[in-house]
């Protein structure tokens, strides 16, 4: 006996095979009427959901998941959110996944999201080493890379800012205000996108003539360990000449902002100081922080269209690289 | 012929059901080996996941979902990322759904959660109308509620910080401080939080019989509006003896730490002021920012071990409330 599809039951109840998939699934909208119909053929056919998953994702689930390193991060937190709300209004429902960049989380949501059989899945910058390309998702469930591409992977959609063209215009932007020897501040998580923003101050300097002493104009610092404020004053001691900062975020902007003056090193007279983020602190800090912005809401909607876009047409050209220019936000501290 | 039943799966294949289901959902910890001989049996037995998700339920996904109103709020996106770590030590994936404070979402989220099949619900305050007694949900998932108790119904676990303790002793420091009559700033959202902690101001005025006019005593703020700044002006010069401001959040409070002085009140000088959450900002304005801070490793872990006790004996006792305690965090502004 041949077996009965979804096919089947969409005919049998008059509905496109998308509507009984949202019945099944009761995951979004259709009246009660065609609820009941498609139930009652359901049970006529006694049609019984297949084990395999891969058979099941031929039917739409209308749900998206989202992995995300720290939704306490305002640039991850926001974008999330723009995102749900575009996908919310073309009818998919988000599943956020925290991953707290441990790549064990990376891979264990991977699986929960593909066992709950999202359509789509959104990959944003997480773990230095991106495990994405040791699960099975890829060879199933279309997904959009944000700000890191999977290792020796090229058939990816990947949607970044121009962190290195951002980094490229805060140095530069120092170096206009006066600095002569500005430096950088790090996290020492290597992320693509830190590199990136490494790469446009080292060009910065370079195209200015500035000479770069990797010791004296790098410094990485651990906002965990208890003594970074001992290894700030230290290193600011040692390069004394700094009279310009890059800080590769806003976080350790502001923990600048607040502890430079308390070594002797005013902002801006001393020290010319730029962040990476422009979140709302920004304006809250005395004096007001400069800072790079990224596009947000540009960076939702590219990602939410070409997610949907190979959702709907997963044959289609994957790789995709769609970088989104930033610009400065300057402000008192520059 | 006798349905196959995944207990059956079980014994045929010498592990437990919580096993079977882990491999059904490829979600968990199992050796390959397992995995080959569950799926061995299911495909010798022709076994196929029953269509009914109330059947389906009677497995463990180990999933959790939790409804959040707002991610990028400081203690909402705080306490989901410690439940989260909770949860994931003890096995359990956590799928985080953003409502927006929206209670078309809610209802959404929760339809899709439960099509999802997740074995227990965080629900966390969010949309004035608290949805949840409209869905079915009720009567399937277990659920635990933060800072919001579902109308018209006894039978929840509730986890909330004592919002009025804080709200009375943040006014006493207030007034300990020297301030004579002190008045909230609030939000336009009536939350069960919100009204606790309009309680908790009132009752502090009237345990120091100070006078309280609602007209002068409380301002509704709205962020959002292009005039709110005109608008605390006006309220400021009306209240002419402003001293003291308990904001019912950090957000309101440091919007009024930047704008006051542009009107020629100093703080805390002229004006003393207390915000509520403790966010990380309280401690990089000028002045630092006083403020309540919530007890979030705490709420995190009642909430999670309440919610696994009910996952694994649903029959248990439900209506149990636990609230809090707060404490204050004095900083300059005060």
């Amino acid at each position: 006996m041949k077996k009965t599809s979804i096919k089947d039951i969409a005919k049998l109840s008059g509905v496109s095979v998308a509507t009984v998939s949202r019945v099944i699934n009761d995951n979004g909208r259709f009246s009660e009427e065609t609820r009941q119909k498609v139930l009652a053929v359901i049970k006529e056919t006694n049609y019984q959901m297949n084990f395999s998953a891969k058979s099941l994702r031929m039917n739409k689930s209308f749900s998206v998941g989202i992995l995300v390193p720290d939704i306490s991060n305002y640039f991850f937190s926001s974008v999330v959110q723009q995102m749900e709300a575009i996908l919310f209004e073309q009818g998919y429902s988000t599943i956020i996944c925290n991953t707290g960049r441990n790549l064990d989380k990376e891979l264990a949501y991977l699986n929960m999201l593909e066992s709950k059989m999202v359509d789509g899945l959104i990959v944003i910058s997480g773990a230095d080493e991106f495990g994405f390309n040791y699960s099975n998702a890829e060879n199933g469930i279309p997904y959009v890379c944000i700000d890191r591409q999977p290792k020796d992977k090229k058939d990816t959609i990947f949607i970044s800012s121009n962190h290195y063209q951002g980094a490229f215009e805060a140095t530069e932007a120092l170096i206009h205000a006066g600095a002569k020897s500005p430096v950088i501040f790090m996290h020492s998580r290597q992320s693509s996108s830190a590199k990136e923003r490494l790469k446009g101050f080292q060009d910065a300097l370079k195209k200015n003539n500035i000479q770069m002493n990797p010791e004296l104009s790098i410094f990485t610092m651990d906002l965990q360990k208890p003594d970074y404020q001992k290894n700030i004053a230290t290193f600011v001691q040692k390069a004394k000449k700094i009279d310009g900062i890059f800080a590769i975020n806003d976080h350790i902007a502001i923990e600048l902002l607040n502890f430079l003056p308390t070594i002797g090193k005013k902002i801006p007279d001393d020290i010319k100081l730029i962040g990476f983020d422009d979140t709302p602190q920004c304006n809250y800090t005395v004096p007001k922080l400069s800072s790079v912005k990224q596009n947000i809401p540009e960076i939702a909607q590219i990602t939410v269209d070409n997610l949907i876009s190979i959702i709907k047409n997963p044959e289609q050209q994957k790789q995709i690289t769609e970088i989104v220019p930033v610009e400065l936000s300057l402000r008192g501290s520059i």
